[in-house]
């Protein structure tokens, strides 16, 4: 049996520029040899061949192996949410900018799916997030890729949080907002908060307090076996917004907790075959670039 | 003519364990031969002597030189914006826990006031900034003693801003917010976000961004003869919230600037006479407290 | 067979105030039935009773079950190097003031090693770094319990490194040194230079590089059964300082480079049976002390 | 009388691949009309015109108004210090990567000195530091543009000191090491310490702490009017190194002191004609380079 047999194809939402891409990946899919469907949401104005299902995403997951994601972090980071709880891979394809995850330019498509079919490729297995929302009335599981944030909504008033490990105390927090990130997501928003970079081979959550009150009060790394619980503090008004990947939100109420966890399954990235990890982390980064990347005034 | 005959009396908002510091307070200031006055809101419930006028703060301005505030650092912020445009000179009482501004115990009131009034004190003259909502409709000017904050109000997306010094062009910043610091706002939500402490004894405007999306995007100290002007940018419908001190806010619309700058008049901070700066910043951020203030782990 | 039978002494070197304490734990040991003996820097003028044999810390190493520090964190990590490849647990005595790892008041010492004697404690098995310098002659290889660090002797130039995980590459740095530390050392050095605290349940590898050049250059955290590979670049006549736990000390020429994993054993860290991690941390960072704990301004 | 009629020449030291600019500067000046002299340790090998002096620096520092430097930063720091205090006005040229401070390319050289003789420039006054080592036999003062740096020599040890400002006591440090920086050296080592951008406006001097011990030791900007003294602290051996824009070394010991203030004079910086210190901020720290500089991951 082939490797991945059955292809889905998703597109960045309401991005016109995506159009020939998607079309030209089809095309390549097909003359590869897959079953190929699309994501009822991409390609909305074109006609697809006989044969080239458009589905929604529950029924793609279904029957797909593998899942082309094109356009930035942001539309992989959505379709892992959907996609990954079933085994499907993911491999991202940019439109000309290089992702953390989407890291196939359009220009190598052809060459790059040929070779993932063939077997050459590499395949990385990413730590997903499982949030609870702990509170009386309709308790509420999430995923996300990247990060569970907790941010006040009306910018005036710092939050107070309290945070345990499994059932130890961790310690109480005033701060903008309160960030639990995968090592996915330690490259995201958490990096802008001060957090580490975590490589997405340790199995890791990083606690990042925002701005902070208490200058001491760092980000923490634990292992991911371990459970995370946000509890919100204040007067009773006091409310916050929890976000999923920064694209699922919900409202969270004075004593109400969060709970973060590893998911039971994971996301599989499919990467070209020389792919490297701290490659794109100097790119994005702008690491060792040689002469222009020196930020301090030389003693020379 | 005595330092200081006319004195004001403000308290922290509905507050009733200042009621008693604030009758010794009264008590005190008769005893030392001042006329008295007390804000409208201050020491509501409570029957005042003869002669001792509840004012809005407007007329308080007017008639007193002194006003001795009771409370913390946020009821001396806001009593020194409706105050120190007339030139009346702030003390303030802090209700059992020293902060940054407001840094006489009340155990302490008698004799310190005593002492200020024999002209035995330590005068401080606090830069203020000046604000103005640059918009079509209705241009606003406020005022703050601490900081000029933009934010996001619905965490899930980045706010984008340009800002300019005069008529530089500065950056363009990708953040969760902006801030704009006095010196006295140094030490308040600018150090959260990785501003430096900056001495009030400089006349400078700290310019940092709130969890920049680009490593590099510093906190920037520039003079404050200078006027900084921060525009957002992002999508039409993008909204901010503008802030002074934390307690006043604005709504900000994509494409309107805020411009901020000295304010054309100071805070007069009046201090015991053996203030020092420092020793009140050692004592707030833990610095140099013998061996419980250590962090590392020591190589003994 | 009773748990721990037979007990060590290791006392912190050149410290005579630590003699009172070091006798009470010699008699609470010998009261409690345990074989003790005295490593043979410690107690060094006094006279031991009889059977009770002073031991070089080799011999010491193979003779006891568990030995009692008495000292500081720094003494606690002289005796883990030594002691941990023999397996030996440690418990450790502070001199009145709380360390990260030396947790015992001198006060406490007679019910808590009652305690421990009973099977009442908490053991933690702290991962220890294994690090061995890569030359020509004499490759060399050395043990840390907090970190192995590379600095700059001579303070005017800055190095230049080269960081490997296992065979693949990281990135190049320009800084003042680099820091390679375990969880237990995430609260030693790395801290100071804006690492994260790492909890001792993650086998995670923490990579800082100090006074980065360039401000991307974030510190990084990795699975500790991956290798970490740091080169020191530069011109032939660059030397550095190669240390590790800021206790012992090699010198590394331009070229050479340190590899640096898990040990494959370690140490046995014996807390008292209430132990809690974070409360250390609490303690020792300052956080969460209630009113004092306030950095920031506050807006009431 | 022509603008800048007597011109020096000084380039990097033991360069070879300056020759070429330095040949094509000589030149360019003579058709210029400029009266030249060439110091001494610059263009070693060449031969030189008729009536074009070789000059040691001091003798140039009488006879020039302005100076040519061409090479790094680091060859105008040196400059800076030499001829700075005679009132010599710079300007720098760099060798194809722009500096801080060295901003014209070779290629502009012609057209931009040209523009400079023409009046068309911009001059900055760039706040120098003077400090003074305090001690018992030969108290040295010397120059620095950048930074006045302690640290460890040692690289074992964390260094202790005190620091004041003016009279008043700042605070006690635990650290690798302290700077005290210009505003021109807060791009430089201060930045890579965490200490913010001080605009060259502001007359300011900034403390960075390196690696401090204690969390909340933030960085300080003071009025440059005022005197910072900071004393090295610890065991009677304690030693530390001294340095001037990491070029000059003392060596201090503990107990002895260093007092750091504004020197009574300035570096004249002349600039091109479009000359903005933003714009060489953001193309040396890569701010707002479009797409390729997003570090954080996109939410699209």
């Amino acid at each position: 049996m082939p490797t991945f047999s059955t292809v889905g194809i998703i597109g960045k939402r309401r991005d016109p520029n995506a159009v020939p891409t998607l079309l030209e990946l089809l095309d390549i899919l097909r003359t590869l040899g897959r079953e190929v469907c699309v994501e009822d949401m991409t390609l909305s104005g074109a006609e697809l061949p006989a044969g080239v299902p458009r589905l929604p995403r529950a029924e793609l997951a279904r029957r797909c192996d593998l899942a082309v994601v094109v356009g930035g972090d942001g539309t992989l980071l959505s379709a892992a949410r959907d996609l990954a709880p079933a085994g499907v891979a993911l491999v991202g394809v940019n439109q000309g900018r290089l992702g953390f995850m989407v890291d196939v330019p359009p220009a190598d498509m052809r060459e790059t799916l040929a070779a993932i079919f063939a077997g050459e490729y590499v395949r990385e297995d990413r730590l997903m997030l499982q949030a609870t929302l702990l509170r009386e009335k309709r308790p509420q599981t999430f995923l996300a890729m990247n990060d569970v944030v907790i941010r006040n909504q009306a910018a005036i008033r710092m939050l107070e949080f309290e945070s345990w490990l499994d059932d130890e105390f961790i310690s109480q927090h005033r701060a903008d907002g309160f960030i639990v990130a995968s090592p996915t997501g330690s490259t995201a928003y958490a990096l802008s908060g001060g957090g580490p970079v975590v490589h997405p081979g340790l199995d890791a959550l990083t606690l990042v307090p925002i701005c902070p009150h208490t200058l001491s009060d760092r980000p923490i790394v634990i292992n991911s076996r371990q459970r995370v619980r946000i509890t919100l503090r204040g007067a009773p008004n006091t409310v916050a917004m929890l976000t999923g990947d920064g694209q699922t939100a919900e409202t969270l109420h004075a004593g109400e907790s969060v709970e973060v966890s590893a998911a039971p399954f994971r996301l599989q990235l499919v990467h070209p075959r020389h792919y490297s990890y701290f490659n794109i982390l100097r790119n994005k980064l702008h690491w060792g670039r040689g002469p222009a990347s020196s930020d301090r005034l030389e003693n020379t």
